[in-house]
């Protein structure tokens, strides 16, 4: 099956890059991107054409860390210090998701806030409840959002509902045989160092390995944290090594934060394939500071963006995007390093993130388009006509749910 | 006549300061706030009522500091630095505000923007233009937003657009003189130091003095520019005191930015009654640093917020109260300095700019009602019975417009 869109097209195919056609063609067949086109090829004359005028085609945004139980505590507790927010806000909320229909309607309701915010690809912490982590993978799977979950693991210093060891590692092979969806796959979810036995993470570590598992976690977000796990493991001179004991630090790991993380952490990290995920709302809202994320790019580590929702406070991933720039600008006054241009930050947000999935880079034919259409008519009347590139960095800026007109994910339009 | 309001009330009478009444009552008389009440009073027992249900009431917001004819090019050239920002964006934005008809229509919807944001007071700079400032004036009056405009005097260092300074004097008698408005009224506004010539400063000084009018302009923004005014008045220790030397810098005078100021700069801001306007969004957009808000209050300087469009890229105030918020957490890593806390940015962004204008502290009977009505039924369902402190902290993080339902500006619902 064809299909042919008309609009004027954007996208980031590597990083600083933007490339624009105007009124131009994205011809899919079966959903795969064939051509990007300034002018319709003859051989589709006779083909219908969805047409959506002088609105902006982009590729959609993958958010790489949010925790999908903490939706319920969006902006709130942000005037906590980081333990009393974990232990009112987060072990509580989290711990409720033992009510599979509480967890089903907000589950639902996150998957299509996603959706509607132009998210396609997510990698997302579920709780530790097996059940209700299968509800999120079936909603996100309804909602067309594509990517991984992952059933938390945490058998120590996680509050009230923390697992005994035996019982986190049955729940997890029960998860993982459970895990039948088309297009959300299992990701292996150890909380992070301080919540996992030494035991759990062995045990995760070789599961990674038989079964080819990836796995998330969390790394270097605040000094407490650092010094915790150095007490936890004094045989790690870093806390990456905590997990590299286990066999958790390995290709397509996926790291949030590294805000902490010095050149031998990101070292490490570019030398095994391990990615970063940059929260930067979140870093600020718990006080932890700001990653060094030109620094992790130059020395070769992957980066994309999470939200960290409930530490972030915004799902929306433009708004993730701007948080980017700024911490950025903020990093820059401090250490002169430049900061991340808007073309960057959107790279990050959007094509760093389909990249990790398998995805293509921007709109690069022989992939499943994953795309945000963005109607910009109703921002404020400009002084004169804008280029596709300005009109892309305002996008950026002021998009909001109500400019977004479709949300194609896997080639079809969700929204 | 009497109005009596229904709901759940929210007000920070005080800096840090949170007051909460559980399905209370405003009762008004032709628009002046008379009670907040738990209960209906008994006398007015008989008189209809407006119903907010569940919703929250709480004070409107106040920008005290905005850029109106930058409105167009709101979210755009963000990653310039300064000066080429100002040549490729501000000055080429400003100069189109000789087109009247074109200065109606962005004026307007601006206007209009502020309502359903739920600003109702502001202090905004025009562009130079006398007769698209009147314009702005009187679109925000029929929209219902009080406060001040300016009408910019820039002779120098200004771009195409710049005047010479007999007609810089000219013009703003002109503007004076054509000022009548009920509820926007005029501040002198010398665009900043290095713009305006000595001989437009000394003028506008004596203008002040003479008419007893309010000022506005931009103070210790950047290095660069502190450099520069010190180039330019070489006879000032401070950038300061080359507004002081013309009698500019006196009680009520608007100073926005003062990233750089310090202590001396600080003090003489408190002791002349010179208020700080604190633009977050801006100032890091912008790379000029975070201001030193806390040390600013703790030294008795009078602190209000603003949007500072289009170097900020928000015009939402419960936005601009987060950034704040943020920049404060930004400046506690730095410095020690605690941050603001929700309620101390949101009493920022509206008590301490209604008292700028003569408003009341919150809900403070006496005064005319200046409020904004928010349903937070649409976020996300929280695990358990919120508190109405965090719905209001939840408000701030997540309020859209969608979720504004009714503004009150000078006692009326204007939206």
């Amino acid at each position: 099956m064809t299909t042919i869109l008309h609009g004027n097209i954007i996208h980031a195919p590597s990083f600083g890059a933007l490339e624009t056609v105007p009124n131009g063609y994205l011809i899919l067949e079966d959903g795969v991107l064939q051509t990007v086109s300034p002018v319709l090829p003859e051989q589709y004359a006779a083909c219908p054409v969805t047409d959506y005028g002088d609105a902006l085609i982009m590729p959609s945004f993958a958010d790489l860390h949010l925790h999908a139980p903490q939706y319920p505590m969006l902006g709130m507790g942000m005037d906590l210090p980081l333990l009393d927010w974990l232990d009112t806000y987060t072990f509580r909320t989290e711990a409720r998701f033992e009510d599979l229909d509480y967890a089903r309607r907000v589950y639902r309701r996150l998957a299509r806030d996603l959706i509607t915010s132009g998210t396609t690809r997510v990698s997302a912490f579920a709780s530790r409840h097996t059940d209700a982590t299968l509800i999120l993978m079936e909603e996100l799977e309804k909602a067309g959002v594509t990517g991984y979950v992952g059933k938390v693991n945490m058998d120590r210093n996680a509050g009230p509902s923390q697992e005994e060891t035996a019982e986190s590692l049955s729940e997890t092979l029960r998860w993982l045989e459970n895990c039948r969806f088309t297009n959300i796959r299992p990701i292996l979810t150890p909380r992070f160092t301080p919540a996992c036995t030494d035991g759990l993470m062995e045990s995760l570590g070789k599961l990674a390995a038989e079964r080819d598992l990836p796995v998330q976690s969390h790394l270097s977000e605040n000094t407490g944290e650092i010094a915790w796990v150095k007490e936890l493991h004094p045989d790690c001179p870093q806390y990456w090594e905590s997990y590299h004991k286990y066999g958790l630090w390995k290709d397509r790991t996926l790291m949030a934060h590294c805000v902490h993380s010095d050149r031998r952490e990101q070292e490490a990290m570019a030398s095994s394939g391990v990615w970063a995920v940059h929260c930067a709302a979140s870093n600020v809202n718990l006080c932890s500071g700001t990653a060094p994320v030109r620094e992790l790019i130059e020395r070769g580590v992957r980066v994309a963006l999470g939200s960290d929702i409930a530490g972030g406070d915004q799902l929306a991933m433009n708004r993730v995007a701007v948080m980017s720039i700024r911490a950025s600008k903020i990093k820059q006054i401090e250490t002169g390093k430049p900061f991340l241009t808007v073309p960057e930050a959107y790279y990050l947000a959007s094509t760093a993130g389909h990249l990790y999935f398998g995805g293509g880079a921007g709109f690069q034919p022989g992939h499943k388009l994953h795309a945000v259409v963005v109607d910009d008519s109703a921002f404020p009347e400009p002084t004169r006509p804008l280029t596709l590139s300005e009109r892309f960095e305002r996008s950026i800026y002021l998009m909001e749910k109500q400019h977004i007109k479709a949300v194609y994910s896997e080639g079809i339009n969700r929204l």
